[in-house]
């Protein structure tokens, strides 16, 4: 008699957003009049870019021509899109990455989620708190959470790394030794930032214990301050230590176009063994390549059509994220990220739980943000909104909050 | 310490289409002048037909505005598609298949490569001997394997069914119980198929047992003979046992498109634990959803005029398998396969080893095929050719065979 992969049973509840996609359906069921404002889940609202669109187009009528027909693609990518990244996300940053270390994938979500196949499932793994549920819902379907505890909202085998009001958001080196550190900068949920300072103590550090450092840059197109590193391998020794992920979904919108990039370089080993290796044979036996319409259009993002446009979009959302962060601020609220991030992470008023700010602001004023607790303990009393709606929403619903 | 999964260092080799790939390569750079014919690798050549090429403008179109615009996708695949695909691909041949059973994905090799991860770690599979590599090669990365025995060039943990002229290339139902069985058919290498009746006994056993059936229908739009099944659905009972996968791939020519499906019927449990449930929640842990583009797309394949278009793509795949079938048998190589399917299985001559004919025949005839020893040991001395390729290339191949 087959067997289920138990894991799965011990995660809690169901995925963060698709509660709130509940509660949301069930508000809008019992009031159909109700404007309701999303600045919850972090999906993008802006068309795609004409110069992104145009490459879509061309490729497609490659695809209906004998001669311009593209079928299976290289696992690993196609070379006109992996030496763009290489040469424009790491060589022009002066970090020494070359194309054959990028991984062409279908978004920074699968590749996050994935990458713990490749390592031992006694690895103890690191997670900031609060947290992009995914680091963690992965690797407790593959077994590594250990017990989970309701009262504290833990899991006994992951190491949690609290991001508080008092260490600005930023983790502190755990106490006991991890194997793998997840980190994401800009954070979601937070929008905190480390300096180059603060990344390369953690460089160091997992060069110093035997960790790997997995890296979610998601965000990185949202920097707006000198200082702040776009790539971990702007750090020294970041070679031997991090694999880092890397979205087209927030930088280009691609949230429905679906086009992301692992960075493994070949210096990252286990004794003999590249890590280089063993994701590429992953890549290989489980993975088929990203469409050869929506690799062009990732080439697009790279043109100086497509350059021009994007940037014009990143500053529209960075707008909004001024919008909410000056007006919050000003109304009273206590508030932090929106600076190089597109995420804006607040303290909820009078002492309500995240949930509670969650229901009262969907009641009172038809705003939709994301309740910090679903993050992970450590975010309770918090409260997340996004930058990505558009302008004229996002002016509305940072109004209907001050009046509350 | 970090760890890997060292189960990954338990694979044999490279993928073998990798191998294939530098012994061509190779063979090219020694030999510029070889015009060389490549049936081995089971892509597709024709272009993507212009109704598709039609959809996927108008997607991109509509991408481009505030209004068109689509960000993530849902999860399990967007309504239109998931619809017609339970009412053309199932219900139409009364298979009690509903929309919210199909869960939308990048690709059949994706999900079969995946599937395994909602399974316990100790379960035994069973697979078919010959084999396409994916089934084998997760399981094993998975910790499925037990130890490789290079002799046999058979994992201890694994049941093999060898798949022979003996038994018609249609397994029989295997001595040591199963928890898991992967099937293919049409069967990819072998070109086999199974009667309704024949896949009806599977059904049973497994209900029987308690056993799975991982079913990979990837190749069923090219059945031309009644009776043969294209759904494992088709058969009584499959409901409580069986997980289907399916690919845009080969009936629409989507190699380089991306895009496949699963079907998961609710009634599969393993006590009160449906199935559906936790593939839903692998595919919203580590997926995001395929592109919109791609999903109307494929929605084109089921439209009058992308049926019609795919229909005579089909009939061109078919009329080249009929060509190579044909003209080997008459040229007296013993031949299976081609008739529901695009794979022809033939036997080396004169007790040649599937590679030393690879060899042969890149050097002789300058056509690359597919060693059948490259799928499991019981493939050794056969050999796979594939109808993918252009017809004039496919007449040509076959005459330069005809003449060794």
């Amino acid at each position: 008699m087959f067997k289920i992969n138990d894991n799965y049973l011990k995660l809690p509840g169901s995925y963060l957003f698709s509660t709130i996609a509940q509660k949301v359906a069930a508000y809008t069921e019992a009031h159909s009049e109700a404007d309701i404002i999303r600045l919850g889940i972090g999906d993008v609202t802006q068309p795609i870019a004409p110069a992104i669109i145009e490459a879509v187009h061309k490729a497609a009528d490659e695809m209906g021509t004998p001669e311009g027909f593209h079928g299976y693609a290289p696992d690993l990518g196609y070379e006109f899109l992996r030496s763009k990244i290489a040469k424009e996300d790491f060589q022009a940053r002066g970090c020494d990455i070359s194309a054959d270390e990028i991984f062409v994938s279908d978004g920074a979500k699968c590749d996050c989620g994935n990458i713990q196949e490749i390592f031992s499932l006694d690895n103890r793994i690191a997670v900031c708190d609060p947290v992009y549920p995914v680091y963690v819902d992965s690797n407790v379907m593959a077994g590594r959470g250990g017990v989970y505890d309701a009262a504290t909202e833990r899991f006994s085998d992951i190491i949690y790394m609290p991001c508080t009001a008092e260490n600005n958001f930023a983790p502190e080196l755990p106490a006991e030794t991890p194997d793998l550190i997840y980190l994401c900068f800009p954070n979601n949920p937070t929008g905190s930032v480390l300096t180059k300072e603060q990344l390369q103590q953690w460089v160091d550090y997992a060069n110093k214990v035997g960790a790997v450092i997995l890296y979610d840059a998601a965000y990185e197109a949202y920097i707006s301050e000198d200082n702040i590193p776009h790539s971990i391998y702007e750090c020294e020794g970041a070679r031997t230590c991090a694999i880092e992920f890397r979205s087209f979904s927030k930088n280009a919108g691609f949230t429905g176009m679906r086009l992301g990039f692992t960075v493994v370089p070949k210096d990252l080993k286990c004794g003999d063994v590249m890590l280089h290796t063993l994701w590429a044979r992953r890549h290989g036996t489980k993975y088929n390549g990203a469409p050869y319409i929506i690799q062009k259009a990732g080439e697009a993002v790279y043109s100086p059509e497509g350059k021009a446009q994007l940037k014009k979009q990143v500053a529209y959302y960075m707008q909004n994220a001024h919008v909410i962060y000056d007006g919050l601020k000003s109304a009273g609220y206590t508030v932090s990220g929106g600076v190089n991030s597109p995420y804006i992470w607040m303290k909820t008023p009078d002492g309500m739980t995240s949930w509670e700010f969650f229901d009262y602001l969907l009641e009172h004023a038809n705003v939709v943000g994301t309740p910090g607790s679903g993050f992970g303990p450590s975010g309770e009393g918090y409260f997340r909104l996004t930058a990505f709606g558009t302008y004229e929403n996002t002016v509305k619903a940072v109004e209907r909050m001050k009046q509350l």
